[in-house]
């Protein structure tokens, strides 16, 4: 009966810099798409006065030696007492005993990372082939990591980021510095509709951002922002055009995201979606021609959390193993 | 952004032993019965090879200030490892702000003893006005804590304890040395029939222990070690002669238990099960003739841990406010 590493944030983010995140999520989706994890149904816990939501998710990939339960909440109103709005922990078990080995208090930094990574996944396998201009929508947490994830991944370092604000655009610009990007902002979101060409959407926005008259032949568009039933970020007409759709949940996007929505609102018919760990698999499932538009809608499944979580684990465990200070544990 | 509390077994024991836990559980059934709590449906993950089950549980009750999320495993096999088949542990969140604030690394202990407590607010109620012994049926751990609990609440120190091996006799007879009782010990369960008129079943039986046959008038059962489908530790003779019955939860009876085998296989009808609840707010609910004998089904509410987890933290903020080595983390 050992006791569970019990880990912070700072060092959650130090073992992160250490591992390939991107392949640990491509390699999620793929175990995901062939039936390999065993994901029930998302808890949930509704709040009024003031208002919040919690979400539990679990599960576990099958032969794998853990399980997780993660737990996420999003307070909107937490700002007013200087709080994040969103926050959340992970906890790894071991598969065989039950017995809890890592507490991973990342403060909701996990599944931001995860969401990133799964950008990147896309990027890999639905970019174009040449990249003009990156388009990111959204200058929060998730635009930035997005974009940090691409660096190094996408033959391209002109980028347009679009924030509603003023204030926003000046931000990102200034957290994005050093890392060899060239990025301007723009307020106006059709600035990024019609001049770049490799789209990252990261709002929660419940209108679209993106219409259909205003993207360039060959681009390919990954939301991130549509995870509930009401949120969408692109014109569903740019679904019905696409030549390729991609989704991370057949199964989730029935109900949530982008393709939701362009089923429900825009006549849009869901039997041309394919499933991103089958795209992974399958090179004929990608783009065939220089002019086609692609889209992945992400709406975040619980086997990325899964995989994250044991890769932070095992290189915490490593680190332990390797320098005298540094245990995992606090 | 603060650090939860971590908090250890021994810490959380040593907690516990200052509050109130019977009064705890009893507010708990009230609000329950009342409508006054949000407890969904259990999550669940199942394992085989070696076999393991995991269940998640988490709510709170109305205008309180936390919830709770907790999280269970029973991996029978464990034994071979030299770990117990059961562990577990809380997560305390803040309400208003979904902030984690305490962890408590109980390894299963609180569940153990909110059962227990439900076993002596059902005596508080339920047991005849006189107890000339005490039976309890399983000399486990339960077995063990339903007897503590009922000490100095029940005017009665004459102990019968059945264990299916002489062995487990023997250690239930040392462990519960020097607690005043008079303790012996059987491996007859119709011995504890016979001759106990407050009687504890807590045993995982599949089949009755106690026979309707055997029971002497004004007997009064409560029965908790049946949490499944499948397990039942009472002639369902017994059911459908009692004047009272009452279930912890009449949603969970519906589905396993003393109530849902007496239904199913017994004709057993449902229609006279009161709730716990109710019984504690309503003495005309409760017994009106020595002679009468009650039954009390108790499969586990989720309320019960929300409110222990709840008074064990407060009672370790408590002791940080007041003794300059305990800050009740580690």
């Amino acid at each position: 009966m050992s006791n569970p590493a019990v880990v912070s944030l700072d060092e959650i983010r130090e073992a992160a810099s250490r591992i390939d995140v991107v392949d640990a999520v491509r390699r999620s989706f793929i175990a995901y798409s062939n039936g390999k994890s065993v994901v029930p149904p998302v808890g949930e816990l509704l709040f009024d006065g003031p208002p919040g939501d919690v979400h539990i998710k679990y599960g576990y990939i099958l032969n794998d030696d853990i399980y997780l339960v993660k737990i996420a909440s999003g307070f909107p109103e937490n700002g007013r007492l200087g709080l994040p709005a969103s926050d959340g922990l992970m906890l790894v078990f071991d598969r065989r005993t039950g017995e809890l080995r890592t507490i991973l208090l990342d403060r909701g930094y996990l599944t931001n990372l995860r969401t990133a990574a799964a950008g990147a996944v896309v990027a890999s396998v639905l970019a174009p082939r040449v990249v003009r201009r990156i388009g990111i929508l959204g200058t929060g947490v998730q635009g930035r990591m997005q974009l940090e994830l691409l660096r190094g991944r996408v033959d391209c370092t002109d980028v347009l980021a679009w924030s509603r604000t003023e204030a926003g655009a000046l931000r990102y610009r200034r957290e994005m510095n050093g890392l060899g990007f060239k990025i301007e902002t723009t307020t106006d979101p059709d600035e990024i509709a019609s001049t770049c060409n490799l789209i990252v959407a990261a709002t929660p926005s419940c209108k679209p951002l993106i219409l259909a008259g205003s993207i360039q032949k060959g681009t390919h568009i990954t939301a991130v922002g549509s995870d509930t039933p009401e949120k969408h970020e692109i014109d569903p007409e740019i679904l019905r055009r696409a030549e390729i759709v991609v989704a991370d949940s057949l199964e989730q996007s029935r109900e949530r995201g982008e393709i939701h929505r362009a089923e429900r609102d825009g006549g849009f018919d869901r039997k041309r979606v394919v499933e991103l760990g089958h795209v992974l698999q399958d090179a004929t499932l990608r783009r065939t021609g220089d002019d086609q538009i692609t889209v992945a809608d992400l709406t975040g499944v619980a086997v990325q959390d899964i995989v994250i979580a044991k890769a932070v684990s095992a290189a915490l465990t490593n680190q332990a193993g390797t320098s005298p200070q540094g245990t995992g544990k606090d």
